[in-house]
Formats: C-alpha cells, sequence, structure tokens
C-alpha cells in the first residue's frame, strides 16, 4: 500500500453543471469566504464533527492570549471575562428559539447533561424511570444511566429499527413513573431528526421532564424551545456552529424552571455571592446556578464568531440550503453509488433529517480509511458498517458534493478500499 | 478622583541593595524572560490567581488554531488531540509525587472535585460524614456539600482560628463514620500549608479517603503524593503553573484505587471501547476512567509549556526561591507596613506556608483598588479585609516585592486609598 493519491482530475459526470448552477445561485456562498481553506482539493464533509476554522476566531483567540492573558492578566476577569459564558448564551439563544438568560455555556456537553438531568430527576421525587432511545448518542447514554445509578432510578432504552426514531415505543415507555425523558435531537448515527414539539408533548402528558441533546442538530436545523415547550437541553459548539476543537458546550433551562430546580454540581461560579465567601452554598437565581467552575477563557472566547456566522446566515437559510444539498447527495448517491453496494442509512424524507447522511456498506471501515488517505475526501465511520458525511450549508458546496461522491465512486470501483483494514479511531 | 498614576519614582529604601543582590544571583532569574510582560513597571502580584503567559505558549496556541483546527480539522483528534490530557497529566506527575498514568486534565477544579469526592464516598457505602475545615476555598466546600446531598451525607466543616489549619479539630472529627476528608493543601486565603502526610495518616487511620486540592501550592510547594500516601487529588493549572485563563484542571487518582472506584458522570472518554458506540457503559482501566466528555483543546493545549517551565526550574529551587521571597516580603512588611496599620495574616514560619501572603488592613479593599489604579500593584483582595499577594517564584523578582511594598506604603500613607469605596469582583 502507498499513501499517494490515486485520483487527479475528476471527471464530469451527469448533475455536475447542475451543481455548479445551484453554487452560482447559492445565497450563501458569501459564508464560504469566512471559514479558512487551506486546501481547496479536500473534500471536507465531517463539519458534522468538527467545524471549519471561522477566520474571524483567529482574532479572538489572538487577543485572548496576547491582550487579554498577556497583556491585562487578572484585570481582564472583570473586563470581559467573568460575563463571556453569558453573553454567548445570549446570542446564541436565538439559534435554538431561547430568551435572554436561559442558555450559558458551559463544561461539556456530557457534564451539563449530567448536571441538567440530575437536575430533572431531583425535581419528580418519588418517580423511577430515566427514557431514552437506542438512537441516542452512546455517551448520553452512559451518562442517563450513570443519573439513573446515583440517585436509584431505572434507564429504559426504547429500542428503534436503527434509522427512525421509535415514537410509539417512547409513548408506551414514559408514564406517570417516568422522572425525565431524554433524546438526541438529530440523531448521530442516521441522523433522523425528531419532532421536538411532539416528543416534549408525549412527555408532559406524564408529567416528566424532557431534555434534549440538540450536538447534531444545533446551527443547521432549526429549533424552537419556547414553541415547542422544551424544560432543559444541552448541545454542542463545535459541529455546526462551528466553535473549535472541544469547545465549550452550552445548556438551556427554560426560564420558570431555573430557580426551582438545582445543579448538583453546586460550585461558587452558581453561587449568588462567589466572591463574598461565605462557607454555605446559597444557589444564585436564574442560569447561572447551572454553572460550576472557571471556563477555559481560550477555547469559550473562540465560540463567538461561529455564533455570529450563523446568525448572519438565518437559520431558514441554512435549513433551505441544507436540505437541497442532502437532497442532491442522496440522488447522486442512488445513481452513483448504490450500484457499488452502498446504502441510504437516514430518512429519505429531509423533513425526518437533519444535514448529515448516512451510507450503509459492509466495507465501510476501509472505503473511510482510503477515501480519506487516497482520494482526499473527508466523512467519518461509525463502527461498524457506517459512513457518515456531513453537509455544513455554510461552507459546503453542491460541486464538492458531486467531486465527494466522484472521488468515492472511483475509490470503490478500483477496489482501492481493499488495501485498508484495521480499525482506528475518529471522534465525532 | 483621578484615574491618573500618583506614583512615578519610587524611592530607594532600607533593604533595596540587598534585593538588587538577591535579582543578581538568583539561579532563577533566566526564567523571567521566558514570560510575556508587556509593562515592566507592573508589579504583579497575582501570579496565584492567573500565572503570566509563558512565551511558548503563544505558539502551541497558534499550531492548534491554524495547523490542527484551520488545516488538519478532524484528523487532528488522531494527530494528538485524543490522548494530550494524558501525555500533559504525565508531564505533571512528577510536579506533584505521582507516576504516569496517575494524573489527567481534565474539566475544571470545581468539577474534578465533585467527581472523585462522589467517587471516594461511594467507595465508603455507609459511612455518614464528609469532613473539611473553614480554610477550605469556599467552591470546594460547596462542592462537598453538593456531593453530601446527593448522596445523603454529612459534611463536617472544622472551625480553625482563621489561619492555622485546625489539624486537632480535624483528628477528632475523622472517625469511623468518616468517607473523605478533603481539605486545601495550601489554603486560599491565609496560605496555610497543610502537612499533607500527616493529614492523610489521620484519615487513614479511620480508613477514610483524603482528596486534596492542591490549587493553590502545586507548582510553588513541593507536592508527593506517593509518599504521602494521598488517595486522590485535584489542582488547578492556571496559577503557579501559568496554563493560561480558565485552563482545564488536573485530576490524581493513585493507582491502586483506579479500577475500584469509579466516576459518576460516565461520558465515553471513560469508555473501555469508546468508538464500539456500545450501548452499555464499560469503565475503561486506569485514570481515563475519570474522563467524561471532549476537552477543550486550544486551553489544553496551552498548557504544556508553564508545566515544562516548572520542570525545567525544579520544584527545589522554586520552593527555594519561594521561600526567600517571602521572607524577605514579610520583613519589609514588618518595616514598612506594620506601622501602617496592617497585620501579616499568614503563618510567619514558612514550613507552614504556600507561596502567597496575605496582609489584613481594615481598609483592605479601597487600599486595593487604589494600588492596582494608581500604583501599578496587583494583589486580590479576599472579603472583607484581607489584601493576598502572591510570590511566584519564576517571575516575580525582590525588586518587584521592594518596589511593590514601598508603592503601597506611599498610597496609604498619602491616604489616596480614601478616594476608593464599593466592592467589586475579582477572581481566584
Amino acid at each position: 500500500m502507498t499513501s499517494e493519491l490515486v485520483l487527479g482530475q475528476y471527471p464530469v459526470a451527469t448533475g455536475y453543471s447542475e451543481a455548479v448552477q445551484a453554487d452560482e445561485t447559492d445565497p450563501l456562498a458569501r459564508f464560504r469566504d469566512e471559514f479558512v481553506n487551506t486546501d481547496p482539493d479536500l473534500i471536507y464533509m465531517d463539519g458534522n464533527s468538527l467545524g471549519r476554522l471561522p477566520k474571524g476566531a483567529i482574532d479572538l483567540v489572538d487577543a485572548v492570549v496576547h491582550q487579554q492573558w498577556g497583556d491585562h492578566l487578572i484585570r481582564s476577569w472583570n473586563e470581559g471575562w467573568w460575563t463571556l459564558q453569558l453573553e454567548l448564551g445570549d446570542k446564541l439563544a436565538p439559534i435554538v428559539g431561547a430568551s435572554d438568560g436561559e442558555v450559558i455555556i458551559s463544561d461539556s456537553t456530557s457534564v451539563n447533561l449530567f448536571k441538567l438531568a440530575a437536575a430533572a430527576v431531583r425535581g419528580r421525587p418519588g418517580r423511577t424511570k430515566i427514557v431514552t432511545d437506542d438512537l441516542n448518542f452512546p455517551s448520553d447514554v452512559y451518562i442517563l444511566d450513570g443519573v439513573a445509578r446515583v440517585f436509584g432510578l431505572e434507564l429504559v432504552i426504547v429500542p428503534s429499527d436503527g434509522i427512525y426514531g421509535p415514537v410509539q415505543g417512547l409513548s408506551e415507555a414514559i408514564d406517570a413513573d417516568t422522572a425525565l425523558v431524554s433524546l438526541s435531537h438529530t440523531t448521530f448515527k442516521s441522523g433522523y431528526t425528531y419532532d421536538m414539539e411532539a416528543v416534549t408533548a408525549l412527555a408532559h402528558h406524564s408529567d416528566a421532564f424532557i431534555l434534549w441533546d440538540t450536538s447534531h442538530s444545533v446551527g443547521a436545523v432549526p429549533i424552537d424551545f419556547a414553541s415547542a415547550g422544551v424544560d432543559l437541553a444541552v448541545g454542542c459548539t463545535y459541529k455546526y456552529l462551528n466553535g473549535g476543537p472541544g469547545s465549550p458546550a452550552f445548556l438551556y433551562v427554560r426560564k420558570e424552571l431555573q430557580d426551582q430546580l438545582g445543579n448538583p454540581i453546586t460550585g461558587w461560579w452558581g453561587h449568588a455571592d462567589p466572591f463574598g465567601f461565605g462557607l454555605e452554598f446559597q444557589p444564585i437565581d436564574g442560569i447561572r446556578r447551572y454553572h460550576s467552575g472557571t471556563m477555559p477563557m481560550l477555547s469559550l472566547a473562540a465560540v463567538e464568531t461561529g455564533l455570529d456566522t450563523v446568525l448572519d446566515a438565518g437559520m431558514d437559510a441554512i435549513r433551505a440550503k441544507s436540505v437541497t444539498l442532502s437532497e442532491y447527495f442522496i440522488s447522486q448517491t442512488e445513481l452513483h453509488l448504490e450500484p457499488l453496494g452502498f446504502q441510504i442509512a437516514s430518512p429519505v424524507d429531509p423533513r425526518w433529517r437533519g444535514s448529515h447522511v448516512s451510507l450503509g456498506h459492509e466495507e465501510a471501515y476501509g472505503i473511510t480509511r482510503a477515501i480519506i488517505e487516497r482520494a482526499k475526501v473527508i466523512p467519518d465511520f461509525r463502527a461498524p458498517d457506517n459512513l457518515r458525511l456531513g453537509l455544513s450549508p455554510l461552507y459546503t458546496s453542491f460541486v464538492e458534493v458531486h467531486t465527494g461522491i466522484q472521488r468515492i465512486r472511483e475509490v470503490v470501483e478500483r477496489g482501492i478500499h481493499n488495501e485498508y483494514g484495521d480499525i482506528t479511531v475518529t471522534v465525532t
């Protein structure tokens, strides 16, 4: 096996001219230039895992390093650091249909999920169940299981068909013993996207709390926590929000619940008077109650440009392009990849789909490695047989979709993926 | 009140020539140049709160932003990101007397404290108490209280005299009902520093776990978890380790306990096969079990230079300079500041003191603001009557100590602090 690229010039195939035309009339085309792209020949279809670097984030990080840390030192805490996670939360709020003071940037998605799931089950004493499904991101299931063990509850994992959310099964599982229902809004593998309002209503029908993980939808799929009546939510800022590697996550608590529930990780950032240094914990009112400790400022500051970009583009335009891109991707897949053993492992109706498309193939692992190393197409692999291709409306073009599929086709037609075997890791 | 600086030239007073001489013969003098210093006239005595920016960290952050995020994108997870928190943990280990595989960089100090305190109390089922003292950092007390509430235990806060650790009181409070003893190694306010080995033995005598918070000692005070037999510890990387604002904290779990205890926040980073995406949580063996979710890579990467610098200087030399600096600071305080109403609110014997010195003064708040805004001396204020002055052996000079005390003296002698009144926030 050599690591040399096998593909140089890519054939112009059915659909290329339509792709060129779609890019020319794309109302979001101008946003491509707002992201760093060091290799225009790379087809990056993993923005659902790690979004590209917005050019504006470079200056924000530079300012934190040089002016704020290097020069102003501790004084920077009083010059913006102390409240940045609130300001960025307020900036994120309209992207998810929340109001000022309902969102903060805080910790990792896992830690936020733990805090809010614990808050919810303590808010429904006597109830014995947490309900989720088998499409949820496994780490979320682990966290919910951890919360269930700490508080002596049972975790019920409702089975699905592997692609569509088991709405009927959920409605049967959710009952008067259910403290909390927690699901991924867009599921990490198939991209199935729940009707947030309908499933929230199912939970509320049994007076259970709902906790949505929007990691795989926020910034790509319209979300309206307010109109859906959502209680609690978490989400990732480094996927479609382009906040940077491992950038702190966000959490949402509906205003009416904020002072009623409590964060189990009672650190000073959630104290009513953190600099009074009293020994008794007095939770602050409002969303800050769900903070714990000090935020990583370099990573936190970098989040802002990604949010600005999404706000500038607008969620309606983003969703429109996302659907058009994915429909084009699916039609090209049917034409060029299905004859090579690929199956579409996502809902075909865009109403039930987020902004990534999963393809099943029994040699998915070898194909993933081959297209990364030999054809400059970056998807990610989800064991055992899944390629996940993310379409980021702010920077993925129709020509990239076309070219990407042609490169995958050539790799598989020529059997190049047979040179690749063992499984290594990639990260969502 | 004007914001103009009142002090220009500073008098040469008793002790200045000794300060010059001490700087000239300082074996750590070369390290001053390894930190950014944009204003040589600023006397920065808050490195115990936020350490200075090491020049090498600038390049590290640049590399994460441009090469790793901007160019390599998701591939960077397989090119170092996925294991960086382990490598930095191993790098930190010798600074605290730990072995490879006993330390990871992870989350905030508060979240780590929650994880390890919960692990400890679950490891001693049936026991009913967590023991701490009133010198502990209040946020730690809040977290321990939160853990006690979740698991139905009682938190016992042993009172001190406000300066010295209540060792006798602790020894009376720790008994066969005690699951966990958790204390700050160097206390945040007085700087009192516990005999780690003796107090660990007290806990172990009752078969309780010990959990040390080393935030205010690590990188300034020698620590040897192995020889002290420490079970669990956490600590901050942004104080004397100079890791950057809010940089992720570290946690330590003694090797023999790692597989015996469990992290309550069971995220995929603590799973034995995180990319198998099974739905059942299978904790990984070893220290990685105490991870939860994805790390903020910009802030994480910046930690490395600070660790390298401390390792290069060596903890013995750092401690020697810390003691000499603080002794000089105290002698100058006795000479110049005690006549102005200041009292030393730290242990006078260096064996019981970390690397900051607290001064009591009934007008401490006004003095703090006046010396920051008018005399370019940065301490921090701890309510109600405390100025805390941090001496960072890697970059604080003896002349800075001398000059700083002269400037404080002039501010108070001239009554400039009377122009300052209301309390605002600063952050530890």
